[in-house]
């Protein structure tokens, strides 16, 4: 499924009789064979959510047609759709603070191929990371949040992200919270690494709360940022059993490995189009 | 999904276009809402595997009729097909010797409701769980192996089994190792739990085996019994972090939860009619 | 160190130099071989916490005056200490509502020899166990729970735990909030299941909670039960990977897998005299 | 523990009565503060080992003459002693071929302070890795294997070694076999990384050979390297579950995490003298 290209079909709409044929149809119909199709029904709220992945080798349509002869479908099922294709390489802008882990990890993962994205920049409010961005060779946009100055420092970080017109934001460990501001004017889905097992531990300094708490097991959580702080669909989430004999320090050090995996994941699965968000949750089709 | 009477069919092929659009659409258009659908491709091989749910109760043809008027689609694409209804309860035979907990374990789900099947018979080669079937109200079947006998009682093993017509064989840590002529004799899948992470440790005494060559992890696998032992088609397995503290009993005990519930999984996976075997390889749709 | 009586010594006291020597001479001096010891020292706190077992055959002193010769010790240390022998079997009283399958689960390894535990009764607000009990032939409560009598229905269940002189009260998904009273006035440790990563899903319904807000991972916590619900020092704790593809009910039957080892590891660690409590968290020398 | 030095002290001996009270007394006469301290009984070898961490600094003897005072105990009991200084960081040579995961995941670690080793050199038969010894800055030696004249590529790597005075050799996937020569004089121990659960899938390409026989987890071994290949003491184990819809090329992606983390907690383990081998297997003190 590699080298050659294939389109990528998102489909939500209501459930009802008759999707998964008419979609099939309406690919085989131009040629199109289905590679790989998966779709999910929550029987609570109705949802249909649907992923299918096909061959456009000998696809009939040209790549810009493709998704105005499927809008006679959606209509008739209420269908909300995307199509995107595998030959695309979004482009994710990184947001970092001090700690490098994630960002290192992700630069190695693009590196090797393993995340077929572009990275056009990476924005911190701290000098410390110029070090991986120069060694990686990616630009490397240093803007400080100064004293009373964060809508400020936001409004650059914006005016960067919109320059460069990235498809994700990715927070790398970036320690800012961002504002409803911000949410609603960056045009792009944001991913958060939280260093907990959301929904336990919300807010500052998790691992902490962990240690005081006693618990046997510590997580990272990656989600979509939304106006209310971790409260964001999830995308993945892992845990790794600590002891007794573990310090605070112990905590953070074994939790980066956790945040840098957990991350790595959600954005491999995010920017493959297999992640479909509904109401509070999401459907990832792996 | 729980209530209604939904079909579930198995689809085995070659891979080629348009089967998902043809299948779907052959069910749709019998008025067969689609309530989940899974399928594999195997790059390698080209094997094809589908396992499509669908609701019965407004299917325009009664049950006896589907699988008959799908054999034309089957032909042109030389489909190799199942048909099964979840209102028919798979009948298990369960096998054991003198270790209950698979059994027990077993039982106890099939009474709780989590495994909608019948155990029509639990035949042993030990008096022992006698104890267990009394308990439970399953009838128990005493056919000891005397020495030279092997033969004899096998085929009184599978007397009893085609008997009560048996569609699933589960050995619940049965410690005979089952003949060739057993096998091809039973007429159907008999899924057996051994008790290591296969391939490592195959064969007799795993836990030691696995003590002496000092392994972090132990596991479990589920898997159908060919005639080459432990060498069949892997339906599930698990594992768990073992420390040097631990003696070689606490390895079996340990062993035993994960024996127990990786048989469960198995079991529950097979008679939901959720493994497809392909070659020496199993497609798990859950 | 299976068939010989061995000692278990635990201390609690302030963290100072020499501890570790102090009671290693104590013991060794009257000849009392150190089997296993292990000790942890909080760093945040100065706690020091130690279980040292030691081999009863050869000990110059009458097992009752061991913690008696122990006195001036723990004295100049300013030592808590408690000492258990291994062949002094915990009585274990088990609370239980409707739900059986951590219930059958203890009783299975009680058994089968992996708890050494006498279980004098059972005791319910719901008659459905009584099928259980009667299987393995343990005298079984009911105290059912009548409107505007819960205060009442505690003071019988105390009593019944009281005239059997239990040491360890097991909640074993025993769905009644344990009053104030009961607890200052039980006697002895009480053991609870929440069926949650705790602190995550705190209260009611949690796998609701769960899947209300799209966790990917699910847990079960076992914890000593305090005045505070669901905040008492976790013992043990466990989780398990879900998908979107889970119900409520997936939910609610994987976590009843998670709930019954999650629990008996921790009633096994609890009557091996391996947990123990400082502040709002546990020690588990396992 | 982080700030002061601290000395550490391995044992290995038969079991026998009094030893652990005999080097606590050793240390707490001197005024060593014992922070930390566990021990092992294997009862089927009857072998005693025991890892003892202690504070350095109220020592009432200099670092040069503790293991010389030991001596007598040593030689009364039979044991055989390591000391080691926390402040005294091993040198760490790494050998690798092309993929450089484990290599700059190493790196990485030891920048961040997680690993506190010197990395004198990283010598390759490939000059691939080059790229990530200048960006980390550490010294690249490039020692092609040439046709026929491995055995003079493998004193190259020796002399290499053993002018730099390494202390442990770390294969972060060096892809060639080391001969019975090489480890007979290479005089430290050297860590290698194997990309399978052992004793499963041993020799050349594991993912392959997993994915030929459809396990559902894969794994990855580090171990000490023996002359019986994949046969030395593991020292770290994990495994990750997969399913149908992995390619070879997913195992291959997916397990280059598993590699990274578990040689990282290998060689964490190894220098930090956590790690005893005794016969085949290990005892790790974590």
């Amino acid at each position: 499924m590699s080298t050659t290209s294939f389109g990528i079909l998102l489909i939500r709409c209501k459930d009802q009789k008759g999707i998964v044929a008419r979609v099939a149809s309406f690919l085989h119909d131009f040629g199109g064979n289905i590679l790989d199709s998966d779709h999910h029904t929550d029987r609570q709220t109705g949802d249909f959510l649907m992923r299918t992945v096909f061959d456009l080798s000998e696809f009939q349509l040209p790549r810009d047609a493709i998704h105005a002869s499927f809008a006679p479908i959606a209509k008739v099922f209420g269908i909300a759709s995307e199509l995107h294709f595998s030959d695309k390489r979004p482009r994710v802008g990184l947001l970092v603070s001090k700690y490098e882990h994630c960002l290192v990890d992700l630069l190695q993962r693009q590196r090797r191929g393993e995340l077929a994205v572009d990275i056009p920049v990476i924005i911190s409010n701290h000098p410390d990371c110029q070090f991986w961005a120069d060694r990686f060779e990616i630009p490397y946009c240093h803007l400080p949040v100064l004293p009373g100055k964060k809508p400020e420092q936001e409004q650059q970080v914006l005016a960067e992200l919109h320059r460069l017109q990235v498809d994700v934001v990715v927070m790398a460990r970036y320690m800012q919270i961002l504002s409803s501001t911000f949410l609603d004017t960056v045009g792009c889905p944001v991913i958060n690494i939280h260093h907990s097992f959301l929904p336990a531990f919300i807010g500052a300094r998790p691992y902490h709360q962990a240690y005081d708490r006693g618990v046997k097991i510590i997580g990272a959580t990656a989600h979509y940022a939304t106006q209310d702080l971790d409260e964001g669909p999830i995308i993945e989430q892992d845990v790794m059993r600590i002891g007794h004999r573990d310090s605070i320090e112990d905590l953070v050090r074994k939790g980066r490995d956790l945040e840098t995996f957990v991350l790595a994941r959600a954005v491999r699965n995010h920017v493959e189009h297999r992640v479909l968000v509904y109401g509070k949750k999401t459907v990832i089709f792996d």
